[in-house]
């Protein structure tokens, strides 16, 4: 069965996730996760290839000649892109993927085995050989060996085949005769390495993965990896007071460390994540969840750094902050962290992709004046590879389970099969959302006993969310994000959860000062942006939407997945007499500005026409 | 006597400027003038000789032995230090930092006889010497040979001595002999050349020299210089249609590009160098007449991106701006080049200099959380070596020269003596500038004929400036940035200018986001910021500033120089509410602030107590 993280044994999970098998998605996501398979997985694959990245592994194997091309670290998109088909082939018999992915895997293994060590990484052999394992700061093998014990685990887990994992664990079998012998210490120039191994620990139930993980935390600090703050080395892992450096790395970090908690139970970890992630929600995420405010470093900034226009917001940032939220939630079972993970989801990770599935961001700006473009494909092809591996996921994350608790983490048309004590339970979800905030879940068992079934209450549904359960009112407050059903459900039972789609005009900390005197405006889960495509005679970057009510929804049929747009009367700033001038004293020519009709369409579907100018922080009157 | 650029006989010059040696200053400049000869030259030196920089050319001469230290540019410093003691010397006799100067000169003599050809790069020596000119790209030997040159031009004109000079017109000719020919092409990786070689040739009248300059000029974007963007290779100097890439690059290359206009009269040249001061003033230009808002590649941004905390605006790059400015006022003779001049000077380069000459910016954000911090000196130090040249130059701007005209370009407590026609004028300035607007002008002259003073009119005085002569209210309009007096003046004559000193409330065009609904304050010529240090009880950041008058100016005794602060009553809003959260929904704790008293101060003063939080755009009421 293909869990995400399989965290039934890990001693510190208060909830553990549903596999992917037991979900069958029908709505919102399910037209990410069918343009995947059809689509997205096909035209990366076609990437793969023409950029000689599955050309490395025939190339190491001594199957064609030539020089390694691209990056040192290209073989990680490979394995992402394993991992990715492993998962969306679960249910769907798809010869075309199938025969990819097996052929892959056994050039995967031939490359690997041309060695006799268990040694994998197709930079590094030839003349490179010798450089092996001599340069933890700047080069990948760590990552790129994580990676593949990913793939390798998500592939045994939804095929039942051997052949990769085996691979994989040669390749960890020689990291733990490497470097678990206290004369050769190491840590991660871009951590991942430390979450792989601890969910190989769970596969395996070998502690010397644990163990190494465990080091290659320990070890931070110590100049192993440079020493500098880029990388996160520059001070003890527990030393961090504040979410700092390349902000991906920082978060593979936190989520790595998270994992080691789940397994281990040292506090001293949990103490330093909680920290963290304080210093995340208070001072430096985006609105989107996206986070690194600097394209310097692609790094965080300092607190309350949160520039709109200049962004950096890497996709795999967006997509890190949902891992590590993750585990949080599995950690505590408190909701907040699905907030921040919901958040991240669906403003930060799906705006890196195009609504048709082809096209990719890397940076995700807040604001933009038409010149931010999409791209078919990067040479740092991180976030594309990153993506899919997430979406073809997001059944995984949908369920939580503890021993008497059944937990609805998210809301997607869909069906799940719950293997629960010593029977099961059918949850239907007939629901719109994210753009329709009514959920009704038909639960079917025949468990004769009690249990809870957890709905989770979003934060910005808190204090007028409305539920029935067949048919009756039920008065309950949300405690730590999620209402509690306590019953014997034997039988079939209808559950209606009105989550309120509002409009919610959402302001910032005064101290990010490019946001004062702006709102944001969300519906659900949603963040929504005004374009300039949908906005024809005036400038977006000047409108400013009313207080007062008098908002619309309406559906944008011309864009696939049919967003919902809202709409209203608004005020755009006069430009003209600003054409030739930045600055003027006051009052000479305030502009009052013209009433405009205007159309916000949610930011993860921005891009997907023209380029045209942007915004999500908007005026206000 | 020592022009900082002798346009005499320059066929497109309209003005030309005074030499330094007929100025003397007493008022606001002439303390920093001061400061640069008996503290900041001799601290620099003091650096110059710790980093290795002196010794590199002893090390290239054989006297000692090592390896080259620290950056292959760092010749550079050592003559854009010599340029600085030229000018600080003139009229002062000063024993110590003359022979410090003399003994510098030996040692580059001696370095550059070290070889034949008059060849002079310390870097480049020894293992290094087969690699001259092979990489225009990242290498600076042209931007070195550049500085020298300047350096050689100002130590000449200063003292009339000939040794660094003839070092210099050796390595010129070097230049010409290896480059003025069609089978070697070359362009300037980084230009600064162009400049000096148009001065080289003003101070020869060696046209090689002039027509090697056109041939870096011509060569632009022929990929010689690496083809890129960054170094603005990438298209031909007269196709580009905006400021881009790096900053001091760009802006050098302009002022090089203005040079030879001065010359050759190519209209071609004045027609790109039109379009892109538009871009400068209308879409790229910070407040502080700094540019370069892209720590990435200190490198212009897009139109209107202004970002204020992460703003890079390199000191050198506000030096830049002045450079070509004054070209662009030489080439029109139009106050709107002074305006920006003039903004750049006292907004943009003296805050990259503390008020006790010790201590430097490099990157001047325009606000901050109180973490930027001034430094002793940099790795990379252009920007310190770069301040010294302009501040101890500052007199040699102060006026313009025409056949008919005196005109007064800058105000500033000091006598000059101006040669004129057959003749010469006593002009004796009053003046608390820029702190006070009264400036009280006494012309003597023995001339018995008509000629024009014109006196500059800045913009933010133009409607409302008042002028008397010999106590007689003049009803004159500033036309293209001056009044224009025009008399027989012979005797004595007290003309009496007073610039109004309001507190002008500044807007920034709707499309640089971050300041809508803020203002900036500005004072005469001098940009205002509120900083932690004067401001306590409330958070700057959250300074909110009356619309309505109510403001009073205050000495701040406790800084040198006792700038001019501004006081007053304001709003800071109440941040209690917003410890731990980013976002909130709107209405829910809209804080009203409370009431405070606040001091503002002029930017070029800040950080020069404790480092503190500072901001420019201030929140209205």
């Amino acid at each position: 069965m293909t869990f995400i993280n399989d965290t039934s044994r890990s001693s510190r999970a208060q909830v553990r996730p549903l596999a992917l098998e037991n979900v069958k998605l029908s709505g919102f996501m399910s037209r990410y996760n069918d343009l995947m398979r059809t689509t997205t997985l096909i035209s990366q694959y076609e990437s793969l290839e023409s950029t000689g990245r599955i050309d490395n592994f025939k190339r190491a194997s001594g199957k064609i000649e030539g020089a390694f091309k691209g990056y040192f670290f290209n073989d990680s998109d490979v394995y992402k892109w394993i991992e990715a088909a492993s998962y969306a082939l679960i249910d769907n018999d798809d010869p075309e993927l199938s025969e990819k992915l097996r052929s892959i895997i056994t050039e995967i293994g031939d490359a690997q085995s041309a060695g006799s060590d268990g040694y994998l990484n197709t930079y590094f052999t030839f003349e490179k050989e010798a450089q092996r394992w001599t340069d933890f700061k700047n080069m990948h093998e760590f990552y790129c060996a994580g990676h593949l014990i990913h793939a390798a685990i998500a592939n045994r887990r939804s095929t039942g085949e051997e052949e990769l994992f085996n691979v994989a664990l040669r390749l960890a079998d020689h990291l733990v005769k490497t470097f678990n012998k206290e004369e050769r210490e190491a840590t991660t120039g871009h951590p991942e390495l430390e979450m792989a191994l601890v969910e190989l620990y769970r596969e395996t139930g070998n502690r010397e993965y644990l163990h190494l993980a465990t080091r290659l935390i320990d070890n931070r600090g110590k100049g192993l990896a440079g020493a500098d703050q880029y990388r996160i080395d520059h001070i003890p892992f527990r030393q961090l007071q504040e979410l700092t450096g390349h902000a991906v790395r920082m978060l593979y970090l936190c989520s790595g460390a998270a994992d080691i908690f789940l397994e281990t139970g040292d506090e001293t970890l949990l103490a330093v994540l909680d920290r963290l992630w304080n210093d995340l929600v208070t001072k430096k995420m985006y609105i989107t969840g996206g986070v690194g405010s600097r394209h310097a470093g692609e790094a965080f900034g300092e607190a309350y750094e949160l520039p709109n226009r200049r962004a950096y917001s890497e996709t795999c940032a967006a997509i890190a902050n949902v891992f590590w939220n993750w585990r949080m939630y599995m950690i505590s079972g408190d909701g907040k962290y699905l907030d921040v993970l919901e958040r991240a989801l669906y403003n930060g990770v799906l705006p890196g992709i195009s609504l048709d599935g082809l096209k990719y961001f890397y940076v995700n700006p807040l604001e933009d004046r038409g010149t931010h473009k999409r791209k078919d494909w990067y040479d740092c092809a991180c976030c594309p590879t990153n993506i899919i591996r997430v979406l073809t996921a997001f059944g995984g994350y949908m369920y939580g389970l503890t021993l008497d608790e059944v937990r609805v983490n998210l809301y997607e048309d869909s069906r799940a099969l719950i293997p629960f004590r010593d029977g099961e339970i059918s949850i239907v979800q007939k629901t719109g959302y994210p753009n329709d905030g009514n959920v009704e879940l038909v639960v079917s068992t025949e468990l004769d006993m009690q249990f809870s079934i957890m709905l989770r209450i979003p934060e910005w549904a808190s204090e007028d969310f409305e539920l029935q359960v067949d048919g009756i009112k039920q008065k309950l407050k949300a405690e730590k994000g999620f209402v509690r059903l306590t019953d014997n459900w034997k039988g079939k039972t209808s559950i209606l959860l009105e989550l309120p789609m509002n409009i919610n005009m959402i302001t910032s900390n005064p101290l990010v000062r490019e946001n004062t005197d702006k709102i944001a405006i969300e519906r659900g889960p949603l963040v929504y942006c005004a374009e300039e495509e949908d906005n024809e005679g005036f400038d977006v970057w000047t409108l400013s939407v009313p207080l007062k009510r008098g908002y619309d929804v309406r559906i944008l049929e011309e864009l696939p997945g049919e967003p919902a747009a809202i709409t209203g009367k608004g005020i755009a700033y006069d430009l003209d007499d600003w054409r030739n001038a930045l600055y003027k004293p006051l009052g000479v020519t305030r502009s009052k500005g013209k009433n405009v009709r205007f159309t916000l369409i949610p930011y993860y579907a921005w891009n997907n026409r023209e380029n045209s100018a942007m915004c999500i922080w908007l005026h206000i009157h």
